[in-house]
């Protein structure tokens, strides 16, 4: 397996907590990668709000963490995020800014020129995705560089690359599944303590497991746009997340969830997408046999295909460093087969 | 996606279920991998206890149905199975004999004569992997050869290429998981049903199941000789089935399980591998909401890593289609990534 070393500068443009942690995970596993692929990655820009610091070497630990802490002696003083794509020479940009579904800035810019400056793009926004996911691919083909993103849908959990790489030759004929943790979360505490809804997302809020503001995972939009990328990558449509059927969890009671479980069935926020062009995102009954019934916080997601019959996949689907590994087997994809 | 499009040739040596599924789905995929992986499979010979069927340009269905129903008149009279690996121009066999714990004959004679022909191996065939791994992966590296074996672990669920690929730059801590169908449709039925051991064995025999001798899925032969595959290719290990502590689930009773269920309990037939050295199947208790309580015939797995933790596959572990389905994707894996 291993090769001759090669060395693949990185940058990253985002450095909240995934791209801390793909940072840490960098570090890290800094010379088993050397070992075992080849792979000699140096981190030689970060940018974010804050401003842009780069080292053309690698940042170094201690750069990292005054970077983080907001030491400003290590800022490349003028220089914006846009400039430190174009400029600082690297091979591959790690977009992890957060994702907007309206316009999906400043990712696209970021990923636009990247590509466009002839980087490798790496992302775990899932915003440029949602709304522009053709004309990046097409950009990156005609720039001869690759973009990847399997942390935009559920986290670790291998779901993209494994339709790709390990089901090739199947026919893929729908994918089902959680791909929301927090509702996921809040469905599971709400049947198991009996609870109403307002009660359970206040205690995932104290937890952290909701944001102040939970509408986009409640809602359901975050649920909606995980499906479009899978659409748009597996079933090749041209979707965006506003060609999604949406409902959210907010109208689920304990009641509810008490009958169906009573009749041997879970209530889930399932996302669900086929070959014929459904794209819908719902509450709906889940068979307490079923491998797509799992709970807490979990993700996962049933393909059903044509060879294989149906392949579960289960894994945690947040979390900064279950979204670094998920971008640093996009790494190594790129690099290292 | 699409390059230049290949001819690869193959032979397929057994040709009982998993065999005959191959050549069912090289058949039924033709046009679908020519056109997805510039892929033009042809099935230029089959041998198995009959005798040996060959045809240069690609073996048609009437003469494949012909070979299938024992029509001698498509049979290349004197040439046995070895002659067709060594003598019939091809690039890939595909091995699908009955796997054989003892010696692994005869498929490490195929397997051997192939590589030393300069042909790429894909088989399902467990035994030469659970007994000389390493001597055959060290044979195919030295011819710069491939063999690969996706279908010997968990039928169609993409577990060694999960692992290799998509988890890239984790460690694997652990693999835990019910790696065989038959057992785990056995202790499902005697649970449901409050039915004894011996009676659910001889409903699953009736409906096909379980084997007219069904030591080796029942003493946890065949969980043990996956799982020595698995820690091979995973953790590096030169084991072979004989180092595995193995207890069947012969002696599990109702009322084991009952009390196991009041508990919160399911009781599942685990195979278990760490990078510590520990290999063991055993009957162990799953929490009743483990993703690992799986039911039916259904395999699972779940792989504990650094980085992205638990991830959890489950599928179909057996069956000539889905078996047939991850020798494909081993296929496509040699010539299309």
């Amino acid at each position: 397996m291993v090769a001759v070393e090669k060395t693949v500068r990185l940058t990253i443009v985002g450095f909240g907590h995934v791209g801390g942690g793909v940072a840490e995970v960098v570090m890290r596993k800094h010379q088993a990668l050397k070992e075992i692929y080849g792979l000699d990655l140096r981190i030689v820009g970060i940018a974010d709000l804050k401003g842009v610091t780069i080292n053309e070497k690698g940042l170094s630990e201690p750069e990292i963490a005054k970077f983080r802490a907001g030491d400003e002696s290590v800022l490349a003083y003028g220089m914006s995020t846009e400039d430190m794509i174009k400029e600082v020479e690297h091979e591959l940009m790690v977009e992890a800014t957060p994702t907007n579904v309206v316009d999906g800035e400043p990712g696209v810019t970021h990923i636009v020129t990247a590509l466009e400056s002839g980087r490798h793009v790496v992302t775990s926004n899932k915003g440029p995705l949602a709304l522009h996911y053709r004309r990046l691919m097409e950009l990156a083909e005609r720039r001869g560089r690759e973009l990847r993103f399997e942390a935009t849908v559920g986290g670790a959990m291998p779901l993209i690359s494994m339709i790709r790489n390990n089901l090739a030759g199947n026919r893929v004929i729908s994918i089902k599944g959680i791909l929301n943790g927090t509702c996921n979360y809040i469905l599971t505490r709400m049947g198991e303590e009996n609870l109403p809804y307002e009660h359970v997302l206040r205690e995932a809020q104290e937890i952290g497991i909701a944001e102040s503001d939970p509408t986009k995972d409640v809602e359901g939009v975050d649920t909606a746009v995980k499906l479009v990328i899978l659409a748009n990558t597996v079933f090749d449509m041209d979707a965006t997340y506003r060609d999604v059927k949406v409902r959210g969890i907010t109208d689920i009671t304990p009641d509810a969830l008490k009958l169906a479980h009573d009749a041997g069935y879970a209530i889930k926020l399932i996302g669900d997408v086929d070959h014929e062009g459904r794209l819908e995102v719902a509450p709906r009954l889940v068979p307490l046999r079923d491998p797509l019934n799992v709970n807490g916080t979990l993700n996962v997601a049933t393909i059903r295909t044509d060879l294989a019959g149906d392949i579960t996949v289960i894994g945690k689907g947040a979390g900064p460093i279950e979204a670094a590994s998920a971008i640093l087997s996009d790494i190594i994809g790129i690099y290292a087969r």
